[in-house]
């Protein structure tokens, strides 16, 4: 069982940002994500584009956002359950919570911040009958550990920025790189596009389109697809790993089930104080909330979080007075024992 | 008469990103600020100090957050009336308002924002009879143009950063620099009290210490200071200006009289909505405005300064419907004609 201050459901922008306002208050978070990465929306949709927005970055983008983000909060050490999806929730008889993921990672702390922006992300699978029994034992649908596929053979499906990248990327480390697409088309960035059709003249990446991946065999694991290009006899490939890359879908998925008040796909809270919803102890921030006026913005998920670690402090010391101190004045002490202090001024004779 | 969507009173951080969320939907903004130059406390107060708690910033001085502000906002062409304060308020016939400054300067809009912070800041002042009537002849409390003093002959008086950061610039500027502090000990950053040391030993800054600016003298304008050092005789001393820099302290001041609820020294606002105040058209926003839960910090002010934006287009905009729109997927267009956006992903066929 982890234990922890605060277990914050969704590592995306709010999620994280939360870890660093937390640590400010000396109180620790543990972050679960169904995703493998931190970032949210910001490293799984759109981690190359910029963003206009955020407060002070004329432009950044979105995947050094979460850099950032990352770098900020790294000093308070958050710990993180990643690629699994909170599933339960359970209060305690102490007032605490427990949450229980897909996998059956326990966690426990008196507060829980659900950022769970538009939901935990569920990826779209092929319809091939057996997939299922398959997941787990060479088919995954995300990348959560490259040096899994080092020396083997591995099939990639899809037409986008995740297929082409992770074809890029795999060409330097499996055995060998199948791209399979249903067009000779490829949707994403220039230079991605450009690459994988490097890879392929240098017949690093062996590249099937227009064409389906239409079966899969094996016995305990995946052993080979069959592969159908238009117009022509399917073609079975030895495999270690099929990976189809169809994109993720969010989904608020079990946290609907949690009696939380829900309106429009979000959570509603109590703007007016704290982000608190329903359940005392249960925060809801960024995206994943809902009140009179809410805009799902980056920045406002970053105040909300600021807001509700105050209200998180007052539950784990009651009654103990919090004055708020400015990072400048105070500094900041990591967990880690580093510490960040503005220069102090000299008082000093000029002779 | 200046006319705008937008009046900000003051152009701290809050109200330069107001700005840029306003130039978003299209509403141009006008600011007034008591300072002469944006960034509020933290270009007034601790210009070369980090901040810790900016997100996406492990680190930034609050100067380069001024910088970076400014820069955000630059492509929505903002005015600004420096140097003055909003002093009256008029609501008129048609819903609008007319604000009105110390100087007489007029602004009109259907919309005032005040992100005044902890107040208009004004000056300490020495304590010397006959000083007020030589201010703006010869005495300034604040450098507003440097040019003014390319030249001429300055004393300076102060001993903390202001008055060793002018004293360094102008070095370079007027015919000469004396600088009088009551202290031998001067109190700020090291390399600035270093580097006055070695333009007093070039010559180029002349130091009176510890001393005192007792007297001024002139006719219309001012002609002399009577500087009198501990136990010795004061000397009198031709000089074009004098430059007491104590510090500034900031006031609500008039704000206080226009009929908003106060409550702390601060603005009451609605923040269960939209941060509007009792007045309806008129926000608070920022470090001037309370309500229950509220943190003066940037952070928040920037989400204020987001949500009241929406509220004033509704106002501006009566009965129009606005959809957010990413600044990833729209791009975002500058009113002096510049575009910004993400590149395209291409379509593009790999053979
Ligand atoms: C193309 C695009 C462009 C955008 N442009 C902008 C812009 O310019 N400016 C701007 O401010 N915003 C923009 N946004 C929106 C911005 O990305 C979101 O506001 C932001 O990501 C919300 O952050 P969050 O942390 O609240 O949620 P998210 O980023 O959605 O992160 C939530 C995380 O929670 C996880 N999660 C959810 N439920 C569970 C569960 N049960 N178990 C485990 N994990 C779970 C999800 O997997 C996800 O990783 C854009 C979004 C998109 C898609
Ligand atoms: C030493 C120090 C360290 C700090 N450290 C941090 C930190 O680490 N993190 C953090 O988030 N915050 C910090 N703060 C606080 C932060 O600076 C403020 O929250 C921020 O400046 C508030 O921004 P604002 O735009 O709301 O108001 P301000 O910055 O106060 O700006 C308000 C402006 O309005 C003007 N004004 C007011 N009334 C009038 C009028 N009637 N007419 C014309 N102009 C007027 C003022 O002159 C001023 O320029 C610190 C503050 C100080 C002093």
């Amino acid at each position: 069982m982890i234990t922890t201050d605060i277990i914050i459901i969704g590592a995306g922008p709010t999620g994280l940002f939360a870890v660093f306002e937390a640590g400010l208050l000396k109180l620790k978070c543990h972050l679960i994500d169904a995703l493998p990465q931190p970032g949210g929306q910001c490293s799984e949709i759109y981690p190359k584009k910029p963003i206009y927005d955020i407060p002070a970055y004329p432009e950044i983008l979105a995947g050094d956002l979460t850099d950032k983000l990352m770098e900020q909060c790294k000093q308070f050490q958050p710990g993180f359950t990643l690629g699994e999806r909170a599933e339960t929730i359970d209060k305690q008889e102490d007032g605490s919570f427990v949450v229980t993921t897909n996998k059956g990672t326990q966690h426990k702390a008196p507060v829980v911040a659900i950022a769970s922006g538009l939901g935990s992300f569920e990826p779209r699978k092929p319809l091939i009958d057996n997939i299922a029994s398959f997941e787990g034992k060479g088919v995954e649908y995300m990348i959560k550990e490259p040096e899994l596929y080092r020396d083997k053979n591995v099939v990639i499906a899809g037409g986008g920025d995740s297929a082409l990248d992770w074809s890029i990327f795999l060409a330097d480390v499996a055995k060998s790189v199948t791209l399979v697409h249903r067009r000779n088309e490829f949707r994403g960035h220039l230079d991605s596009v450009e690459k994988v059709q490097e890879l392929k003249n240098l017949g690093k990446i062996n590249l099937i389109t227009p064409a389906e991946v239409t079966a899969i065999y094996g016995d305990e694991r995946l052993e080979a697809v069959e592969i159908a290009k238009k117009d022509e006899e399917a073609i079975r490939m030895e495999t270690d790993h099929f990976i189809p890359l169809f994109g993720l879908s969010p989904k608020l998925g079990p946290i609907a089930n949690w009696g939380l008040e829900i309106e429009k796909n979000a959570i509603k809270v109590n703007n007016a104080l704290d982000y608190q919803t329903n359940i005392p102890g249960i925060f809801a921030i960024g995206d994943g909330n809902i009140y009179p006026g809410k805009l799902k913005l980056i920045l406002c998920g970053f105040h909300e979080a600021t807001l509700m670690c105050q209200a998180a402090y007052q539950i784990i010391n009651p009654g103990k007075r919090y004055v708020l101190k400015y990072t400048t004045v105070s500094g900041v002490d990591g967990f880690d024992g580093t510490r960040k202090e503005a220069p102090k001024a000299v008082v000093k004779a000029i002779q």
